[in-house]
């Protein structure tokens, strides 16, 4: 099936490029697209022809299943360009698995390993001028799957649109993070949809991340629904500790996205000889961390926020500020990531795969 | 502003109807819609000019939210027509209410009540002859707002499409339904979207579901995240149980949809002098009170199942079936409650409304 269906990606040429409006220096996070898309429609039980064409919006039915039940999944990738204007992935395979697992979790077809890949990489290489070298240039890029069948019957859709789209861009997030743990609101349900990478789950965050915007955090550190007390990760990443010299985070479940980047920082971290624990985290740790000083740093990990500190964070209304230290190990790791990344410096872990 | 946006309506009339083609009485429930919708769009901070036009597919960009974060809710609602040709809404205020609850919970904008309800009556009116006469006849109203702004960026979005699309049915649920109680899967989350009627609640419903097919139970009894031993709603259907003849019903919850049919139901239960619990029901009596004779029903309510009579759950690999009953509360309220919805019997509770 692999070079079948690779080999049949019908190409459809944009006229010409939107490249030159573009001010690569001031693009917000994901609202600027390259010139083109990957498009792959599944109908009668099978993927049909894969398409890559110019960027454009679509026709959907007022019926269309994702908009009244909501089956919905994406992926988040970057693509990296190195001095020698060669194109690299950072562990595609592990985006894709992902995006897998989330489709039957959802209840929506796999996409096939070999029409996926085939289908970025002709993409990137096609809208390759998109992705700009240097340190902290990179495309994002957003596969995903929609429920395109008709009609408003709470049932599995027999239609769906798998697409990937780009977007150039810098880091998420700028300026210093201060975060709120959540005591009444969840992300997530044990036995429920956490770990899968699905549109509602982001949703569902909208309204509580708004008014802890109010009160001046930008994110919420989402804790398990039965007791709020375990640590477990943040809107569109993962959460690290450090209590003196050992890293802390919470071990993966149901209700927590099995990151990318936070796979490869437990990796790097044993690989740097620091002391790396995965354990559930408990709010109280944090509270007496602060105050006996054993608490040193808190970050998020994420392909699109890569890693960034956290200042401070808010329980039960009252702020912990974290003290400023000197040798930030998010730092370190970050600079050690992107290296990587950007091909900067040597993969030991063969994560890099140039296409 | 009532009058205002109600009167400023655009009208853009179908040139011809597909009335004809459709088999009134085989129809697959939610799968033929009328000739026309309601459209009003949300932008700049307020809601456009309101249309009625020819159902039709439109166009969405691929980074529209509703793809990405899935801000999408909906609702469901019927229209009745009587012997004198006028037609009919059940509660339709519960539904408004309902609906601008969840657009809260999803960080989405409220529709103003008047948009709402004029949009939907003139609507109405223009597809009156889709509403046909006659007990279990009835077109199912669909309302659903979805975010239409663009941008892969975990934020809510700035623009929003609300729309109403009609759908004649009869009645959802054919033949007799078995549940499966839910031992490892989840619907809800404390402090999450359980309570809201949004998209991504069912979604994360069809995998459980789906297994639940195979073993030849039709729907799931969700039960509660953290324990599993209180039992809560069904996929569509909030749910009670009979034991002797008392009636039980869960409290209502951020896990639970506050369903016009389950109040509706309690309402009437009570006006009958039927003992009425509004309590949490726990698995542990159901499997009790097959083994002593007492639990005699279970039936689901819901708009478009009305009401359900369940013959049978499963529990732990094991099938309890409800012994044959002589005078079921079930039937007997759904008699009573479809004849209201009908204009067939009085209504003393002043639920309908004429359009
Ligand atoms: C909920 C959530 N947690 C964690 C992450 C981090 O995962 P990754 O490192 O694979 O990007 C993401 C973003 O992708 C996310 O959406
Ligand atoms: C999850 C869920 N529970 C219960 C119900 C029943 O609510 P109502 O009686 O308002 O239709 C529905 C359907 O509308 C539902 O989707």
């Amino acid at each position: 099936m692999s070079t079948t269906q690779a080999s049949k990606i019908e190409i459809i040429k944009a006229p010409n490029t939107k490249i030159n409006e573009v001010d690569f220096d001031n693009i917000n996070f994901g609202s600027v697209f390259t010139d083109h898309l990957f498009e792959c429609d599944y109908k009668n039980g099978e993927w049909q022809t894969p398409t890559i064409k110019p960027y454009a919006p679509f026709m959907m039915d007022p019926s269309s299943r994702v908009f009244h039940y909501g089956q919905a999944i994406f992926e988040g990738m970057k693509a990296y360009k190195d001095d020698n204007n060669d194109i690299w992935l950072f562990r595609p395979d592990e985006n894709i698995k992902r995006f897998n697992s989330s489709a039957v979790r959802m209840a929506m077809p796999e996409v096939p390993v070999s029409l996926f890949t085939e289908g970025l990489n002709q993409l990137l290489k096609l809208d390759e001028a998109w992705i700009k070298k240097g340190l902290g240039n990179t495309l994002y890029i957003r596969p995903f799957m929609i429920a395109t069948g008709f009609g408003v019957v709470a049932n599995p859709s027999d239609e769906y649109k798998f697409m990937i789209i780009l977007s150039p861009a810098k880091a998420y997030y700028s300026g210093e993070v201060k975060v709120l743990v959540a005591e009444h609101y969840s992300r997530a349900a044990n036995g429920g949809i956490g770990s899968a990478k699905t549109a509602g789950n982001y949703a569902g965050q909208f309204y509580p991340t708004s008014l802890a915007n109010k009160e001046g955090y930008q994110q919420i550190i989402w804790t398990d629904d039965a007791t709020h007390t375990k640590l477990e990760e943040a809107g569109t990443m993962n959460v690290f500790f450090r209590f003196n010299d050992t890293l802390v985070t919470a071990p993966t479940s149901e209700r927590i996205l099995d990151g990318v980047t936070r796979k490869s920082l437990i990796d790097m971290a044993k690989r740097e000889g620091i002391n790396m624990e995965v354990r559930p985290v408990l709010i109280s740790e944090l509270t007496e961390g602060i105050k006996n000083g054993s608490l040193k740093e808190i970050f998020g990990a994420g392909t699109a926020a890569v890693v960034s500190p956290i200042k401070g964070f808010a329980y039960k209304e009252e702020y912990f500020e974290l003290p400023k230290i000197e040798n930030s190990i998010a730092l370190q790791l970050k600079e050690k990531l992107t290296n990587i990344q950007h091909k900067l410096a040597e993969d030991p872990f063969d994560w890099t795969v140039k296409i």
